[in-house]
């Protein structure tokens, strides 16, 4: 009988959670902080080069980590921003972060998210998103970002979320391309 | 240490997990399942007036169940069609629905899926998908479904995905209504 939805998540990333309360004062710290994860993702072989992770907005103490665990879990929803929000969520005890104490609470991403984790990130109460891949860096390699709305960004803002696009976009792009380069499993669902 | 990302599911879903293997020939009688789980999991006060379930589109074998568990399970992922899918991939060991040998896969959902279920919908890879209450059924009562492209069947069916809408509506409407009724949470993450 299956009681449980589980995502497993690797040693490595378990560690990682142990991190949790570490603080990251700037954005800087914090977007290099997910690419490192993305890049750990691929050297590890755990899954696909996407990292997220979340933090206080404020003082920046870190939350919750995630990283794409789609084959490894097998879980075709286990994308980095989706791993970082269930964390947080049950680290947090709830089912939103909008109205916490110690929020906001902010989602800094390797890869703007697509379809799926533009809803997941809505629903889930994250009041600002820092992404460094583009869409396009994402399709380039040969992943599927979905029908979204044309301007992602416009779509977040319209619903009181701050966005900041392309930053550190060259080091995420960097792990696509490398990961691309060594044969990494590109999957779609199709 | 949190080893995994736990949705629990709530004792009566469990044991419908185990009707898994019926036959349940009829679209009609595939829909009127999936609207019974919704009403179930008001009933049982387990969560959000929306159920799902996963069949083998040919002979119409139950695979997963699904229900909205957001509250219950403190994950505001935890969409019925997302557990549905989640839940069918765990049980046939697969990131993915498309290319399994007692495939393709046909999702039926008591309402049409929100901006984050219509990507999670794309990427598991199933080729079918019913739905009941219509989006509008589902703001009526102050749930919000994010920002959908405007025809989100077409948006699927442009990537191969067989889309009914509108199948058994008032059936499910019904259930949306006394949720409401009811004072259930209704709840969208802000």
């Amino acid at each position: 009988m299956i009681a449980t939805i589980n995502a497993l998540l690797p040693a490595w990333l378990q560690e990682e959670m142990t991190q949790s309360g570490t603080r990251f004062e700037t954005e800087e710290a914090r977007m290099r902080y997910a690419i490192a994860l993305a890049r750990r993702n691929v050297d590890e072989g755990t899954g696909g080069p996407f990292g997220a992770a979340l933090f206080e907005a404020q003082g920046g103490r870190l939350i919750s980590v995630g990283v794409n665990l789609v084959v490894t879990s097998n879980c075709s929803h286990a994308h980095a921003e989706m791993v970082a929000i269930a964390l947080a969520e049950q680290a947090l005890g709830s089912y939103s972060l909008a109205d916490l104490e110690a929020g906001p609470y902010a989602l800094y991403t390797s890869c703007e998210p697509c379809v799926m984790c533009l809803g997941g990130i809505l629903w889930s109460g994250v009041r600002r998103v820092v992404s460094a891949a583009r869409d396009a860096d994402a399709r380039r390699i040969g992943f599927d970002e979905g029908p979204k709305p044309e301007n992602w960004a416009e779509a977040l803002r319209s619903r009181g979320i701050e966005v900041r696009e392309e930053f550190c976009r060259d080091e995420a792009v960097a792990v696509l391309r490398d990961y691309a380069a060594t044969g990494g499993i590109i999957y779609n669902g199709r």
